[in-house]
């Protein structure tokens, strides 16, 4: 039941994240040690055995392609249980900012969007009704490693921990099309969980029967050009975005400006 | 010189576009004429000769997998000459917004991109250093059919068209990582290029010499955690939607508010 991960980002950001078990580190010896040495090291710091392997090993054993010198053995990453995501939301100092997304059948898509969320300031990412056999690797490549700390929960019924959400204050904000307010005019300062659905259906009618209010992303028609659309991606970036120029401005979260980043592209 | 078009979305965009030459529309006779009227009507409207086709034929043309019972044979789209941009520029009613792009290597991204472009009022993309050969069916593809319409504009040296184009008034405003002031702290309601660079290398010497101003996407650092980044197409996604915010609470742009659509996700 293990899995295996390739490429510095991706094995970094689960050794910090210290949420899967590592049984082994594999290095290939002609990779440069400017490459492996900050993997080596914490790997090193956190116990796990680090193997020196010829390349062809490596490349032999890789399933994505590009595993730079680095492939690791871990156990899986582990999903939130629903009372630990309540856990963190008491603990946060600020009002929490969930995402929900229904419907996600690609990989390279829910790992751009985890991504994104991660440097929004998202606390945790809920998924219903996704594909569940996607390939984690996929998914943490794609997410430029903030799958392996992202809390992730899995959602069956949104009766459970959507009512348990509420009732501690979470507001549920879907977004749709052809609905008269923007997301300009939703309050994102407060303790909110933004729902999106998949490009093709949408947020189905049971959790749109659970959404306190709903909200669309204003955009532009050319003349006698076709229906504006964003990607379900890119309507989750500006969306989460959108959420966090408000979340700055109202000011309610002094953690979250103390840790704002002066980052853009990488 | 001619290109092969696929798919109802592309072909429709393109004929709407009318910016190729039609030579010739394929259709599948067992598809259902749901499904490809709305493009048969278009073309007899626009002369474009119809042919119906047994569906093995156009399983063995396409190049794409997703034909979905329509082929177009079209001249290339054309790209548009910075002399035209001018006049793009002197015709708008409000002020212009341009997007430039230098350094995209990736179809899906460029494609990614104009999609985002075309649902947040820009203008035109003006590409730089970008690989000339790309395959235009994948970017048209990436793009919902956007990259028919967008206006296009090549730039081998930075001094021609910037030079123009700041004559005209507008701004050029480049994204960097690492500067102090943030996206928010930019007027986007002017008249403005707004610059970004590819993930690995950003905006080139060249270009940051050109640059009026920069700006930065201000991220959220989650503790003990990696440099949190985005997507070069996600950061273009996030930067165009907070220029456009910014215009429409500006209302300096009638024309945009009057187009404004109600859709948020297809």
């Amino acid at each position: 039941m293990s899995e295996q991960l390739e490429g510095k980002q991706c094995i970094l950001s689960a050794l910090r994240a210290r949420q899967r078990r590592f049984e082994l580190l594999l290095v290939s010896y002609s990779t440069h040690r400017d490459k492996t040495q900050e993997v080596i090291d914490l790997a090193n710091q956190l116990g796990v055995p680090v193997k020196l392997v010829p390349p062809d090993e490596l490349d032999k054993m890789s399933i994505g392609k590009t595993h730079a010198g680095l492939i690791a053995i871990a156990s899986h990453k582990p999903l939130t249980k629903p009372s630990d995501l309540l856990q963190i939301i008491r603990k946060r100092s600020g009002p929490p900012f969930l995402l929900l997304l229904e419907g996600i059948e690609d990989e390279q898509n829910l790992g751009f969007i985890i991504r994104s969320a991660g440097a929004m300031g998202v606390d945790a990412v809920l998924l219903k009704k996704h594909i569940w056999d996607f390939n984690p690797l996929a998914v943490s490549r794609a997410s430029f490693g903030v799958y392996e700390w992202m809390p992730l929960v899995k959602i069956e019924k949104e009766s459970e921990i959507i009512g348990d959400l509420k009732k501690a204050g979470l507001k549920l904000l879907g977004a749709l099309p052809r609905v008269k307010r923007t997301m300009y005019d939703m309050d994102f300062a407060q303790s909110v969980i933004v729902a999106l659905g998949g490009e093709k259906r949408g947020l189905s009618g049971a959790l749109r029967e659970t959404c306190d209010r709903f909200f669309t992303i204003p955009m532009v028609m050319a003349e006698n050009q076709q229906i504006p659309s964003l990607s379900l991606s890119h309507s989750a970036a500006i969306v989460m975005a959108e959420a966090m120029r408000q979340r700055r401005q109202a000011g309610n979260s002094d953690l979250m400006i103390q840790q704002m980043s002066l980052m853009a592209l990488p």
